[in-house]
């Protein structure tokens, strides 16, 4: 049932906007041809699609409060995915470049400052030909183009039956001087490329027009692989048991599942898959592989081998991916078979260590990846986090969707709960996984060694016993628990990661202290508090303001290679730049993993 | 039924060769792996398949004498095609490199010195993997190969599962810096290339060996299409007709066509079709259009234009034809609309005009091109010779196989017939309808004006009236007639190129006695006499010394590239060099085809 008709004027356009009461202002923007550039899609978590009120700025969103900063909000600033239309007003849509920095998303990854995509959309207006003097199509471009310029055959075929006995005109897009698409008449081709992550759990695909750099749309579902195995090791065992029919089964799942996502995104700006001139992926090594139809087997075992690390270019065709027929496809290096294109991207996204900083970057998923800058070198590690940080394998887990807790606050006898989209309790995601835990200590509700105990105020919620032992943070409309299991699946994570970083800091002689920054990424990265990750010791006590949430910087770093070529080169050097440290080949790392498994207070 | 076992020895490799008394010597050395070169697969009409008895050389067969020059008969030469094998014979097989010149294919074209098809076959031993610093394989390779090398996916697929703890041994093949195969193993990779000759009425493919440069199989077939358009122009009109879906049909009978032909060349090899990692095509510029997939609307008329005649580069596989998917295919380029890349081919085969020689080139076929080289430039023209040459259209008229009158002498009172394969006449062939129309007009039962005429010793033979009037050649097993409707169908081809010959001579101020050589090229030009082209008019009046059949210039051309990859450039420059003269803009034209429909004695 459609809305009211509303209308709203757009800087710095200036055009008056017709909306329909129902939308918010993201998606009226979007739909007038203006959309506003965010990686979430407008699920309100990455903070980018931000637009200011000039007068009389609405209540800003229960999302939108904890996104933008007190003196942004009261300059007038709000989500424009979270904010419905409002009649009669003046809004300004800054673009991508001059969207204002967030506190929430910490430092914004440096996005290019040029846009190079290597591809290029071209008109040309073609000069009649002499009947005595034939020429062709081909020679006459190549003349009024004023160079030496070859058409592909999709380009060639695109030309059938164009006749011509006056100047005529034709689009076409190109690289370098091949020729991918030529059509008759001046409508410039639309000229698309795409971003892929592959995450373990989640595909994530952002849809970029290659011509202006603008995010058109963002897609993201669960990896359908999934279902043949929650993590890398069990995906690849999968393909050892079942061999080359393995590999196409789960190759074919995750080419078919980004089919979908990019059909998604095209849909949603009115393109064809056929539009897409330029892919770049970006995921761990056994995804790539999969991806790429390689078989990930050797990844699991010593030594631990891939069949491919360096970037690969590719038509998407091959990878059964669906984009233009002259596409090219390229999936970024990665380090180590551990450390795969995501952490690669990830780390120039936010320009880890340049300028010889000391700094760290810990990008949490199933698998937590760890990268530490120090003077001027780069080590990294794999730390298997297991599956607690995103929601899975705990006991009332979700993911990060409306009605997950995402955080708990125990303030005297009272327990408050902040959900996705404020909606009912149903279930706890990463997030909300680590504030319980971290409440839960401080109330002194769960002990060092991680028990959980009765605390006068909160024995009513503790109950039952062995492995149902759990205190009840939710009962209406469904019961929401943390479980005694749930805080051990949380320990092994943690510990994990804390292990793991202790490990790189000392191989490379660095305290805690001395990090400049430590940047959290990943989904669970995006809304931690830093508070949390110090109370909880997942990180390293250092002062809280230097523990910055730069959510997805795999796909940020991505995009930023799809919309500037010039990219290609340094983050080749950047994958073989970091060195990779085995912590099962590090004496000590067993020790500290054991260690950290107890929630001593940070040390 | 197999015959007898036979032994026999071959040069230079001094091997026993074991054959079977029914297969050639061309067959026998074949088998064993020692194939000859022969553009012809082995039916005696290029030539090039000469071998040398050092003892007791057997009878010449009867192609081998019209093939070899007396004294390279007596010296042993006998084509290895047409022989029988002979128990314990030695025989000298040359290379192609080393075979000799024969008169009757008059200047050999000039084979490729050098051996540079682009890609390369290559043997690497990777050292072993440290379990605590794991690589990949890619990355090994660069390292073990002393230089950056990118993979292809194929190349990267064809390594799953593969595990090595110790020193591997891979062998791929490359094309500069890229892996486009790779597989455990030391055997090497098998590295083919395909030349094409896509002509109007016969499709023909040869395979070559890209290693070694040796030409492993040649196939050829009539071009299905001819059941959808006798020429160019009708096969044009079939898809201005017939819009996208006649296209379609063209191309796809083509294509496929093609992929038999290049099935049947690898089944001779026992080897595959995705073994082929080169395809090199010529044709004309309408032919090259419909196997490339383009509409070729609007070359047929004013202002002729065509979609492309540059060179076109693009995998194989995007013209449904089958070769290894990181496979490459080239369209050499066309000069005009209507001199294709099958004539600047044939051009660059024979060095047309090289040495500011004065030359001309004549490729007779449903189309007759003639590029005429003067001062170290080149101008040619296309004249409609219509499908006499190629023995169609006429009205007992046959291609040039077993049966074919292919020569006809008339002696006193007798009429003598040479039929190929010297099976019972079945009908008449390009050259046999050229020698008949030569005969006749000797013995002056055809006047100036075309007209058959009796004449008292060859009454008998003069039947019918109207437009069944013919001269009887032969009665049985079939009749076989020269009609005088023959007669004027001869007149009109020969009328248009030997129009188009004076034409071109005019236009470059160049008079006939000026040509050092005239090349006769095409399946027509292979057998043609000096003598009946000068005494039918069809050149005009040079010493037949400077007259020299060089058959399939176009196929030569082909494969000049595709086992050298830097004649690329100068096959460009040649396409660009030769300017088009456009027959029906010259208004002497119509004139001297009036003129040449007579036979005058030359002139």
């Amino acid at each position: 049932m459609p809305g009211e008709p509303v209308r709203f004027t757009a800087l710095p356009s200036g055009r008056t906007i017709s909306a329909d009461s129902h939308q918010t202002f993201a998606e009226a923007l979007a739909s007038s041809g203006q959309a506003i550039p965010a990686d979430c899609g407008g699920m309100g978590t990455c903070g980018q699609c931000r637009i200011r009120f000039l007068s009389k700025p609405p209540d800003p969103s229960h999302v939108g409060r904890r996104q933008i900063a007190p003196t942004d909000l009261a300059a007038g600033w709000r989500l424009a995915c979270q904010q419905p239309v409002v009649a009669g007003a003046t809004v300004e849509a800054p673009s991508s470049g001059g969207r204002p920095q967030t506190e929430a998303t910490g430092r914004q990854p440096s996005m290019p400052q040029r846009l190079r995509p290597g591809v290029e959309a071209f008109r040309v207006m073609l000069r009649p030909t002499d009947t005595w003097n034939p020429t062709s199509i081909d020679r006459a471009l190549c003349r009024d183009m004023e160079e030496s310029v070859t058409c592909s055959l999709r380009a060639l075929r695109g030309l059938c039956d164009h006749h011509r006995k006056k100047e005529t005109e034709l689009s076409g897009v190109r690289r370098g001087s091949r020729i991918l698409e030529l059509r008759a008449g001046s409508e410039a081709r639309r000229m698309l490329g795409l971003a892929i992550d592959v995450g373990t759990t989640t595909l994530a695909v952002q849809l970029h027009d290659l011509a202006s750099g603008e995010l058109l749309a963002s897609e993201a579902d669960y990896n359908p692989q999934r279902g043949l195995g929650a993590d890398v090791i069990s995906r690849i065992g999968y393909v050892r048991r079942q061999g080359a029919g393995g590999l196409d089964e789960l190759h074919g799942l995750v080419s078919e599942a980004l089919n979908a996502l990019a059909r998604a995104a095209c849909n949603r700006c009115g393109a064809e898959t056929t539009d897409i001139y330029k892919i770049v992926a970006v995921g761990n090594p056994a995804m790539l592989h999969l991806l790429a139809g390689v078989s990930p087997v050797g990844i699991d075992q010593s030594p631990f081998e891939a069949v491919f690390l360096n970037s690969v270019t590719s038509n998407p065709e091959v990878l059964g991916l669906h984009a233009h027929p002259e596409a090219r496809l390229e999936l970024l290096p990665s380090a180590s078979s551990y450390i795969g294109a995501d952490v690669v991207a990830g780390a120039m996204a936010i320009s880890l260590g340049n300028g010889r900083r000391t700094e760290l970057l810990v990008d949490i998923g199933t698998n937590g990846e760890i990268v530490l800058a120090s003077g001027g070198s780069l080590i990294a590690c794999s730390a298997a986090a297991g599956p607690a940080f995103e929601g899975a394998a705990i006991r009332d887990g979700m993911s990060a969707t409306a009605g997950a807790i995402e955080d708990v606050t125990l303030a005297q006898d009272a327990l408050l709960l902040s959900t996705i989209d404020a909606a009912p309790a149903r279930g706890l995601c990463g997030t909300g996984l680590i504030g319980a835990v971290h409440q839960l200590l401080r109330a002194e509700l769960i002990d060092a060694s991680g028990r959980l105990r009765s605390v006068p105020a909160w024995g009513h919620r503790l109950r039952g016993e062995g492995k149902d032992l759990r205190f009840v943070l939710a009962e209406d409309p469904v019961s929401v628990s943390l479980y005694q299991e749930d805080i051990r699946a949380f320990q092994l994570g943690k510990a994990a990661i804390r292990a793991g970083i202790d490990t790189l800091l000392r191989s490379a002689g660095v305290s805690a202290s001395e990090l400049d920054s430590v940047y959290v990424a990943g989904a669970f990265g995006t809304h931690l508090k830093a508070e949390y990750a110090l109370g909880t010791g997942l990180l390293p006590a250092i002062p809280s303001q230097r523990i910055r949430a730069v959510g997805n910087t795999a796909g940020q770093g991505a995009a930023m290679v799809l919309l500037d070529e010039d990219l290609r080169a340094p983050v080749d050097a950047l994958a073989r730049q970091i060195a990779n440290v085995e912590l099962a080949a590090v004496p000590e790392f067993a020790e500290r993993y054991l260690q950290q498994m107890a929630f001593s207070r940070n040390s």
